[in-house]
């Protein structure tokens, strides 16, 4: 089955064609700037193709349309008719408490959709608008749902509440809710079957590190803990945001600068992490270079982004009771041999034994043979698994 | 030397007077709703001889006073003349980053106390009242100050920054310091001593849990992290407490609800914790009795208290490499061997046995004989430490 699975934001849309028999990828492309002046749409077909235009996209109808076209084009195309394509998937950040699993769209769903935008200002309107989109491009294509947040859905209570009055949950669903759930799920399957060894019986810790950053305890193949909370801003360093922090220090720095809330928040959303940190960049690769110039702010960066890890590792491990495998993924996590080897150092207690040869060149598995916790570096897919749980939901396998 | 030892509080006076040759502690008291109707002084002399008195005290000064006339009372006191007290040793809660260790007291000292009170708004303030009403009460005696952040003084810079931008910690001090240093140093110190093992040899984690909670990292004698940061509020559930949050949800909170600055920070630090979460109580002890009656509520706030202390538990092993001693201290670490039970539970992987005998029985070792980590319950001695120090400082042996 072709599936086309959308990662719909604000202002771009990420898109890829995939057939799912084959896992194969036909096209990946992205539309940015919509609504703005200088709008762009650049696509990769499966051939190494490349496309890139230019025009005007008013809004989300419009670049969805866009990708049709050239999907469908004679030159840079992957199909003939639209009809090939049989079913569209979206990644939805997130489902609130509603949502513990991939679903159809229906209107309904819509509505509940629209009920968790404010647990998701930023990313649940765009979804929307994206599936709005298709229902009038595609009339007749079932669209399914997949959420960043059903892998955490099922967490316990220690794990979810936060020490608050129990109140706010309840009136205001306040509660750990996790996200990059998609990613946490798929490379913690492919470590187990790497491992030859059943997901349902492990004890897995993976880090999603991108531009956001996130880990995730998975024992028994649940996801049991994670670091990012309510919102994505909770836990570990990442690029502009800041993680864990005092909370009291948000209500200090509004008093000393007089912030308003939309203020603390761009400061701690968007001028944090490895940015506010290093003053350099929100990029590891910028920082990484500094660090060979010695930049004493960029080492403070890194050693932070690597001790947060390092820490959240061992906590894990206490809360599921041991760990056999470990797993880097994410731009920063498949790419930087250097943070996996700092997060890893001196964790032999733990079971942890990096293979520095192997850590270089980039395996899937960088622990050394002896090493009793395996160390998986893997690249993520989590549009193959958008595509793949809309499948089975549109062939009605999944419900 | 016979010292005074003061935790002067924004109503109340702790003190006791303790002759530190013999390490002994000759009385104990308190005076409460200092400035409020109703004010009490309480004592609890050596030998069992308990007072309590009732009158209008209107300043800390008044209190000290009261105080000294106890002490030296006939029938109650335990001194003859108020000379024999021949130093005062003060409870200062934030050293700020100036101070790294205990300090006689001078004008100077004084001031830097004044600059940090933006630190410690509630606390800096009567500990400099409590100062200069012993140097006019008592204007020849030496006062030294001992400050609850100063054993956290020396941590790295990856475990004290936050993912803030660094400006703000350069303009505004904004850094994690940690509180309770002296009973996390007193603690760990003890355990070494029990362990036949050299201090500067040991990785140890102490948790000290009393109504505030928190845990500190100490490796080869040194507080390399701890749970509380640039406030008493982060980390641990606590009895009022939140701890660690999600930021985001503070700046959620006051738009939600139109709180400002101070009703948000009050929420936080005043309804939060076992409290909020429960309902029932900010006393572990009311919590526990709720959970003999099945209180849901109480078994969420028993649970996340003990799950965050586990996981930290773990994320100190891995920031140190290992483990070989774990303190349990304060009120419910001292007496809830429930608590201790459960934060330990599953714990084999680090090396973590608890023998449930000793526990029960409230041993200062709970571990079981193979246990390769020693766990410990050992009440905590602050005023000791503090008396000591202030002793040594005085004679001139520590600068």
């Amino acid at each position: 089955m072709k599936v086309l699975v959308l990662n719909c934001g604000s202002s771009s849309i990420k898109y890829q064609l995939i057939e799912t028999e084959k896992k194969l990828k036909l096209a990946k492309g992205i539309v940015e700037r919509i609504g703005m002046a200088g709008a762009v749409l650049s696509q990769k077909r499966f051939d190494g193709d490349n496309l890139k235009i230019a025009g005007e996209i008013l809004d989300h109808t419009m670049a969805i349309e866009y990708v049709l076209s050239v999907l469908l084009s004679k030159t840079h195309g992957v199909i003939s008719f639209k009809e090939e394509i049989e079913a569209v998937g979206h990644r939805v950040v997130h489902g609130g408490e509603t949502f513990s699993d991939s679903i159809l769209i229906t209107d309904d769903v819509i509505n509940v959709l629209r009920d968790n935008i404010e647990l998701a200002p930023l990313h649940n309107p765009p979804n929307i608008k994206g599936i709005q989109a298709v229902k009038r491009i595609l009339p007749d294509v079932p669209q399914c749902a997949v959420f960043d947040t059903a892998f955490h859905s099922n967490m316990p209570h220690k794990a979810f509440l936060y020490g608050l009055p129990y109140d706010l949950y309840k009136r205001y669903k306040i509660r750990r809710y996790g996200f990059h759930g998609t990613s946490h799920w798929y490379v913690s399957n492919k470590a187990a079957e790497l491992m030859g060894k059943n997901f349902f019986d492990l004890k897995i810790i993976t880090a999603h590190l991108g531009n956001g950053c996130s880990m995730a305890a998975i024992k028994d193949g649940k996801s049991i803990d994670t670091t990012m909370g309510f919102t994505p801003l909770e836990g570990l360093l990442m690029g502009t945001r800041c993680g864990d922090i005092d909370p009291s220090i948000i209500t200090f720095l509004m008093s000393k600068e007089g912030l308003t809330l939309f203020e603390a928040n761009t400061l701690l959303n968007k001028h944090s992490g490895l940015m506010g940190v290093s003053g350099v960049s929100s990029d590891m690769r910028e920082i990484l270079s500094a660090l060979e110039d010695n930049d004493k702010k960029a080492k403070f960066a890194f050693d932070i982004f690597c001790y947060r890890i390092k820490k959240y590792l061992g906590a894990y491990s206490a809360a599921m009771g041991g760990l056999d495998a470990f797993v880097f993924t994410g731009g920063i996590g498949e790419n930087s041999s250097k943070v996996r080897n700092e997060v890893c150092s001196d964790l032999e207690f733990l079971g942890i034994e990096i293979d520095i040869q192997k850590n270089n060149s980039q395996s899937e598995i960088i622990s050394a043979d002896s090493s009793k916790v395996k160390v998986f570096c893997l690249p993520t897919n989590e549009e193959l698994v958008i595509a793949t749980d809309t499948e089975k939901i549109v062939s009605g396998i999944k419900k």
